[in-house]
């Protein structure tokens, strides 16, 4: 049986590495269409920072290595151009050649993944404007700094690439201006949470203005960006590098060109087995939507853990099992300087927006005894729907160690806990390693009280 | 309405609290049978260790601070000698002056604790060894190791308080010995995880002797513990201080005396709203049975968590509410020189001892990004039930970071989950913070191939 997978990252490969050690007798074949197969971009603002010495230690196989530990064919430069289902086959273009292949399946997977939103404004082709969903923006990154001898930096899109980007930039010493459209940084948390993240920014230097896009960029005579225009306002901020990141989008125009149908999200709709409405065809990844776990409706959630379980799913599903993808609920997390942010299942306003008449505690706690608390503590929000009592979600911020248990209310959101049954979760308690009353249970604990 | 409690410490004074809290027009008086209430007795080996510049440090209110802040009347050094069901009365002793005085009482709350389980070898009473239940036991301790320029220790006993006094008092500067009866330290964990945890004893020069019982201790014409003799086999360990830790019972004999049944653990058997057999006399903390989240049984699981919570069931119920406790899964964590090993629910040796037909999945993994990784990985090892997948257990060692993640695991078997459903939990992924396959993940993966 012949495997074929359009794109080498978190959903394709793992597909292509499940298939194949689940029946060693298929072959798989990967096209993929940049230069590089599996590597971790979300690493890529910490080779800009110059916490890793290079962006080859962000690649963890090579085509090579693949083939050889794996038994996994991957092209890369290899750009699909044309799904036919009726032959099934896939019509491949050389990125540097030219030349074009054909390439037969009896099943295809598609993970084809996102392409950065761009932003509809004069000067976006400026030199020196980036974006980052490959490696080679990175490199292109560095690049240009170097070249440009480049002080002072403009981020549009306060998201956690934007965020991850500006502790990058500020750590090899530019001047960082992150500017953001709507009324907040990391606008994935809540008004309330989100201030501890601007404030984070502006204790290191970063400056951030919220509420204004951007007019136009303009450039010098070399075609170089000098400054990026906002607006309300006539604020013209002088920039030698901008980087923009304003969230994604499916890339699903090949999907599309084959009669594959979309959901209502603009991604493509796949069911609990990753099938697409085509016969033979699967799709997953940032390419697909996801079943929301808490409304149980379709949402685009572009994020390598989703697409890399997605991926899995499919990879069985690729060799006649029948698995299945439950859903997600955007559990996110960032560090910016020395502040952590993480959110899972719904916020305040995105449950309002969601119908859900919901309520809300927020506590600041220790999640060490006091005794051993070097800076472990965390401020926490818990979402949960007025009346049923049910959790719909949790936005932590502050120390990593705090942080990090977004994970718990993740686990307890997926088991379908009431706040009431949360707030009596057997949690861990050691002097240097927990809290007698975890800051979970706490804000568990006060929200019961609003219910 | 007159609340009346026994026992100053977790599970009686958040009762108290939570009582006044949700009605102030109501009297609550504590008895505390030593001289204080209301510190963290988890912290004493900390204060041993001289992390914590003294015991006071581990006060968290005084009885001043108690009347004033909350309105509760604690009183120290008395010990409750009768409780008197049919007149709802409670005889003290002051312990000091020996005067008796009678308490009525029209909602009472048993939270008498536990007391150390003693080893029933000639010896015992010798100057130099210790136990630890009180504050006062580890100034004693302190006292002891000064006066006597103690040099070397033998610690009875490897659960986790052996263990954080293993660390303690080689941070002295102490040889320490530790001996433990069964074939392994800290024995909550399976012996395949102890292992690790006996690996970072040796590593740290304390020496592990498994598979020993203490046969006597012998002492110098002073009274003056100095060797602990072992058997089987004819070892004599020279000791200046023997600290005795071989787990606890719970403080009965008041309860017993007034009626009040035990059930089949030994300790005081509750509803879940924490009521005792006698009318208006309530139980809570680690005087009283659990009932454990995974087999539904009771079992006797002194932790402070567990008392805390049942202490804030009971102090609603006190003043009329109608809180039910679900139960817990005895989470533990402990944390010896640089390893932290933590649990929850049933390890693979308790499943089979309690009729369930089990599987296990062990494997090592980092917690962060392998370019973040310095030092985040950890083994972890989880247990579902054959057949349903129903997950049991999970037990984690290694680096802090990766082990409090035993919290995750907890909610998702409070959450019921099956294995299948955990190895989908959406947990947080970026670099500095958490892996794209998070190792709870991959164990599930792994243990999903067995079932």
């Amino acid at each position: 049986m012949r495997i074929l997978v359009i794109g080498g990252n978190a959903a394709g490969l793992t597909a292509a590495s499940r298939a194949r050690r689940l029946d060693s007798s298929c072959s798989v074949t990967v096209l993929e269409a940049s230069e590089r197969i599996a590597y971790s971009i979300c690493g890529l603002p910490f080779a800009i920072s110059g916490h890793l010495s290079g962006f080859e230690n962000l690649v963890i196989f090579t085509p090579e290595r693949l083939r050889n530990e794996r038994g996994i064919e991957a092209l890369v430069n290899r750009r699909a151009i044309e799904v036919v289902p009726g032959r099934k086959r896939v019509v491949a273009e050389n990125t540097i050649t030219g030349e074009q292949q054909s390439h037969l399946y009896d099943k295809l997977l598609i993970a084809t993944g996102y392409r950065p939103r761009s932003l509809p404004v004069e000067g976006m082709k400026s030199r020196g404007v980036f974006t980052a969903s490959r490696l080679g923006d990175g490199e292109a990154i560095l690049a240009w700094l170097s070249r440009r001898a480049a002080r002072r930096a403009v981020l549009v899109g306060g998201g956690y690439v934007g965020l991850e980007m500006a502790e990058a930039l500020a750590a090899r010493g530019l001047h960082v201006t992150l500017v953001e459209a709507s009324d907040r940084v990391f606008p994935a948390l809540d008004p309330d949470m989100a201030k501890y993240v601007e404030e984070a920014l502006a204790k290191n230097g970063v400056r951030v203005m919220t509420g204004r896009r951007v007019k136009r960029l303009t450039s010098n005579r070399d075609g170089a960006v000098e400054a990026v225009e906002l607006e309300p306002g006539s604020l013209r901020l002088p920039a030698d590098i901008v980087f923009v990141d304003v969230g994604v989008l499916p890339e699903v125009d090949l999907a599309t060109e084959a009669g594959i149908a979309l959901g209502p999200t603009g991604a493509i709709a796949v069911s609990d087995q990753m099938e697409t409405s085509v016969s033979s065809i699967y799709a997953a990844g940032n390419c697909v939507e996801t079943r929301h776990l808490v409304t149980g409706r379709p949402v685009s959630m572009p994020l390598g853990t989703v697409a890399a379980k997605q991926g899995r799913i499919a990879g069985e599903n690729l060799v006649g099992r029948r698995s299945r993808f439950e859903g997600a609920l955007g559990t996110t997390i960032v560090r910016v300087f020395d502040v952590a942010a993480a959110r899972t299942g719904l916020g305040a306003e995105e449950a309002g927006r969601e119908g859900f008449s919901c309520l809300t505690s927020t506590i600041t706690g220790r999640f060490r005894a006091y005794y051993f608390d070097t800076g472990a503590s965390a401020t926490v929000k818990v979402i949960a729907e007025r009346g049923s009592g049910r959790l719909l979600g949790a936005q932590i911020v502050g120390s990593s160690e705090g942080t990090i248990r977004i994970d718990v209310v993740a686990a307890a959101i997926s088991g379908g806990l009431t706040v009431r049954e949360a707030s009596q979760l057997d949690l861990a308690y050691a002097p240097p390693l927990g809290a007698l009353w975890n800051p979970l249970l706490v804000a568990m604990n006060q929200l019961l009280r609003e219910l």
